[in-house]
């Protein structure tokens, strides 16, 4: 493992120690926005700020993208991308699809990316050239590839909320999840870890921001699939618009959702 | 443990034996429906059979009612109610939120229960007195209790997905869905288990049978919380109609969730 992949393991190691203690036992929630219900942990809060240090202390030339805490030295040529809990609300609900998303993206691309999920104690990650899985099942770390299910007709998808999209957004979306055979609901971060991990075949979502999907880009992409905007474009780190996202195991599920998404 | 209570839970240990090795590694599925897809895996067909031959080893005498093999001996004192896989899609899909439920009944008024996800090694169960958790977190098995979030408008509610609804029951429980802070798709069995473990408020679901829910209802209602029908009568399990289900972690919340399901 190179010394960059090894060290956001030890991010997410120490991430842990402010997360799970929380997961579970009467977290503390308090609202982020006034308008929607949005919740902010406390170890959301701790589990950033230490991220933050350990960067800050090891690699002080690098900058930092950070959901709670903002931008610090975008214009560096490496840049972490980091969202403590991806999932709030699945975190505050006690269902382990929530996640520690770290990216380090070079000039904006997006190089090395880790989901880690502390309860169920695994981890998806890319070095920048395979995909990854440690976790229950395997004694170390095991290659991921996306897997091939022929046509969209066949395909199994997720999304975390049908209500994620905008009134514009929906009959688009509609128009996926009508042709799939199976679409399933609540699943935050990990369906991409799915994908990558050849066990779904696609995620439409929208209204992301560049922390909610950054880490996830090389896990799915080095594990053979794409993950675009609806259009197939590469997604603009620092300037992702509506937030659209289509993962897909393969190229040719991809051009079967991007015709329906923009019918 | 009782003496009932620890078979249980070895019909588990024996159960997992068919389940977890078959989960994330290529899957087996058949349509067990031509209408819908409704997958069944050898995983779920293996498990049930090797419960039901636990059963009629020890307890002949017990009367069986599972989700793939049918009824025996539904006149007996004593009936497990079994699922050997509930949240077959969740299964699929890779999502650990699926679980073997298993319950045992006498005189049709369901007794002892238990909830195990073989991945994330869970256990939610109750003995007949009070609600349990292993797993996880906890060295020794631990009493576990519904929450008070003082109102419906608190509430954090859970729901497989807003489709099980028939277009009857649909605007019912858009009410409930639209009065509670917080609501979640995409969560099985695993929501009954977050509302016993006082991580959430409510679930509301419909068209389940009988295998869906029994286990639960001990677990629900040992822990301090209520599971019924959607006018707050007991679920009559051999005999289960529209399979309305509504389960709280308090009579105040629901009362509140009955008066919108029935406006």
């Amino acid at each position: 493992m190179n010394q960059l992949t090894s060290f956001m393991h030890r991010l997410c190691d120490n991430a842990q120690e402010e997360t799970l203690p929380r997961f579970r036992t009467g977290t503390i929630v308090t609202n982020k926005l006034d308008a929607a219900f949005d919740p902010v942990t406390e170890g959301d809060k701790n589990a950033e700020k230490i991220i933050r240090e350990m960067i800050n202390k090891t690699y002080p030339e690098h900058g930092i993208l950070g959901e709670e805490f903002g931008n610090e030295n975008l214009d560096a040529e490496y840049i972490w991308i980091i969202d403590p809990i991806d999932g709030t609300r699945a975190f505050i609900s006690g269902i382990p699809v929530w996640g520690t998303l770290i990216c380090l993206a070079k000039n904006a691309h997006p190089t090395l990316g880790i989901m880690h999920q502390p309860f169920t104690g695994e981890r998806f990650f890319s070095d920048g050239t395979s995909s990854w899985y440690l976790g229950p099942g395997v004694s170390s770390q095991t290659k991921i590839a996306t897997r091939d299910c022929g046509a969209l007709a066949n395909a199994v998808m997720m999304t975390t909320s049908p209500r994620i999209f905008s009134p514009q957004d929906k009959p688009a979306y509609d128009r996926v999840e009508n042709a799939v055979k199976l679409a399933r609901y609540g699943t935050d971060c990990y369906a991409y870890c799915m994908l990558a991990s050849g066990n779904i075949d696609l995620v439409v979502e929208a209204n992301l921001n560049a922390y909610d999907v950054a880490a996830l880009i090389p896990i799915v992409e080095n594990a053979g699939g794409c993950m675009t905007d609806w259009q197939g474009k590469s997604i603009d780190l620092l300037n992702i618009g509506e937030g659209h996202i289509l993962a897909c195991a393969n190229k040719n599920l991809q051009k079967e959702a991007i015709a329906l998404l923009n019918e």
